[in-house]
């Protein structure tokens, strides 16, 4: 028997290998002579770096940069196990996470902390960049990332723009002479699962300004100036960039990564599975398992599960999940490749006291999955 | 496919039948052409006698009677679908949870209530009697149900003896003449799972008392009591009873029904999957499903899914457990015939808010184990 384990990591518990290896611990206690392939998944969002690092056997570089409001905040990047592809949340240099709620302005974040991580790779000899955009604090198009990385946005008087969203009005021109010269000639794959143009009501001010502290008078502000710096990229890379679907990601971050990287912006999950082969591991598998830290109707937008989950089935292989906890609304799940769904819990209790029991729950949880398996093989 | 579903109840949330109900629902949805029978289950304590008229169209009967402190309580038995067995949970009638926490009082407490039960039970045409024995507040050997059937319990002066363990040692004749006319004819199967003797360091007053209010000086003077009690007993019904296993249980009430009644003391389990005719049901079934509230190493002690296990094992067939909870300690149970256990939580929260959703969880549980059957089947 060949059986490939493909979780996400439990948020707030354990990362994807840890979550893989509970699994595989139950599963082996009844079938210690199959095959296990153990794949730590993510979905481009929290955990990515830390799943393909994993996966890869790569390593986790941390370095510090300047927060979203320019405050040094500690971050890190992966490398993946091939030397030459670094793995980068947005997150963990320009997140939300990384400012208090009453901080939270969306006119002054700046993303200038992910173009400093992108430094430190290109540095380390990194060509390939794999860049997750989810839980970003910024609405600035990118403009913080570029200028880290050695555009000059300047005014009409030539001077330096200040940094933030609302500022970008006041921009005249992008030189990208003193742009790092590696950066232009590495590969960009953005993991996106938001298809939101850079403009307009479904663009990036109207749809994620509010929750990143922006009022309805800053949206209007914070739109029209992405419109102008959108207007100012496309003149520059002479590429329609405004409208396309996902420039509008992490406040616009994905406009400057397409005009000027030439990125390729995928779905999350697919970004990953095709980074770790995952189609390969599966082939002639006889089982896959996943997991989540919960499952629910949104599980079927873009989560891991579900994309592990397009991967078995090219391979009419069964797929299970194990996971943290179960939604009632659920079962869409099972329209879309799951063929079972275990939560783990073992008794009633708090969400901190569930969050220290993970890998006794999944290993338990497996296990017992596998023994119903073997009632029947 | 056949299916046999024969769960206990899930205290506090569902009776068994409900339970298994709600394990059909879920099987359905996937082998909807199976067959299945549904076979409410109970372990001779509290839920015995709703499984028992449950499973075989019996009915309850309710019926105030006195209470362990004479105070009246409503109470309950059941009569089974055969019109001629009565069920019994003597805590019904006489049990611990039907008095305050301060009024725990064994040298007190009564079992009359029992035999009003009985009583009621004769004069319906009943010549048949389960008696479960657990959950009772008394340590009155049962001389308070004996009184209420008839029986004259007198001291030296002829003068009926105060209820209550404490006043045994008045007790200088046991007079039957009296006793009601059907109650020797008929048949009693007691569920008891103690072997504790009637008195003594493993009798009733030194194990059992404790929990019923008695303090030390208390437990002194009551097994005294039971030890005359018994003598007289023993006298009266030339048999051996102080010391057979099982004289204890119930403070004692174990002892009156093996020396008058000749009653048959029995596992409870045991006594309900015999009662019910299980293993006819099992036979030439594919898979049994059995549950309980809780699942942990106390469970192989007499409790339902083990005493399902037993039966399905005679049979070669496979057990599945479905539990409202479990505990780290639980998987002594696969020592004990159980081939796999899922609890049903599906998110953290009290236990308040999970016996709401014992149905919907059951059913969700046992869908997704049809489901994990399916996969290899």
């Amino acid at each position: 028997m060949k059986v490939v384990i493909a979780p996400d990591s439990f948020k707030e518990s354990l990362t994807a290998l840890e979550v893989a290896n509970a699994i595989e611990l139950g599963f082996k206690r009844v079938f210690p002579d199959a095959e296990y392939i153990k794949v730590p998944m993510a979905d481009g969002g929290e955990g990515t770096v830390q799943a393909l690092v994993d996966a890869t056997n790569g390593k986790i570089v941390c370095t510090p940069v300047k927060g979203p409001l320019h405050a040094p905040v500690d971050s890190f990047y992966g490398i993946l196990g091939d030397g030459e592809t670094a793995v980068i949340e947005m997150a963990a240099a320009s997140g939300l996470h990384q400012i208090n709620e009453d901080e939270k302005d969306a006119k002054l974040t700046c993303s200038f902390g992910t173009g400093q991580l992108i430094i430190d790779a290109l540095d380390k000899g990194v060509s390939k960049f794999i860049i997750g955009l989810g839980g970003s604090a910024t609405n600035d198009a990118g403009a913080g990332m570029l200028t880290a990385l050695g555009a000059n946005l300047t005014d009409k008087n030539s001077k330096a723009i200040p940094s933030g969203g609302a500022n970008l009005h006041l921009l005249h021109h992008i030189d990208l002479a003193n742009l790092h010269p590696k950066f232009i000639s590495s590969t960009f794959l953005v993991a996106c699962d938001v298809s939101n143009p850079l403009c307009g009501d479904n663009g990036a001010s109207a749809v994620f300004g509010p929750q990143k502290g922006a009022s309805t008078q800053d949206i209007a502000l914070l739109d029209a100036n992405l419109l102008h710096f959108g207007q100012k990229l496309e003149t520059l890379c002479q590429k329609s960039i405004i409208n396309f679907p996902g420039s509008g990601a992490a406040g616009g971050m994905g406009a400057s990564l397409l005009a000027i990287c030439n990125a390729k912006l995928q779905s999350g999950v697919e970004l990953v599975t095709n980074t770790l082969a995952l189609t390969d591991k599966v082939e002639g598998a006889d089982l896959v398992i996943t997991g989540e830290g919960r499952i629910d109707s949104q599980t079927v937008f873009g989560k891991t599960p579900i994309g592990v989950a397009d991967v078995a089935k090219q391979h009419n292989c069964p797929v299970i999940v194990i996971a943290g906890s179960v939604r009632d609304d659920y079962d869409v799940v099972f329209e879309h490749g799951i063929d079972a769904v275990f939560p783990i819990l073992s008794e009633p209790g708090s969400l901190a006291e569930a969050l220290t029991k993970g890998a006794t729950n999944i290993e338990r949880t497996a296990y017992n999955i596998a023994k119903t398996i073997n009632i029947t093989t």
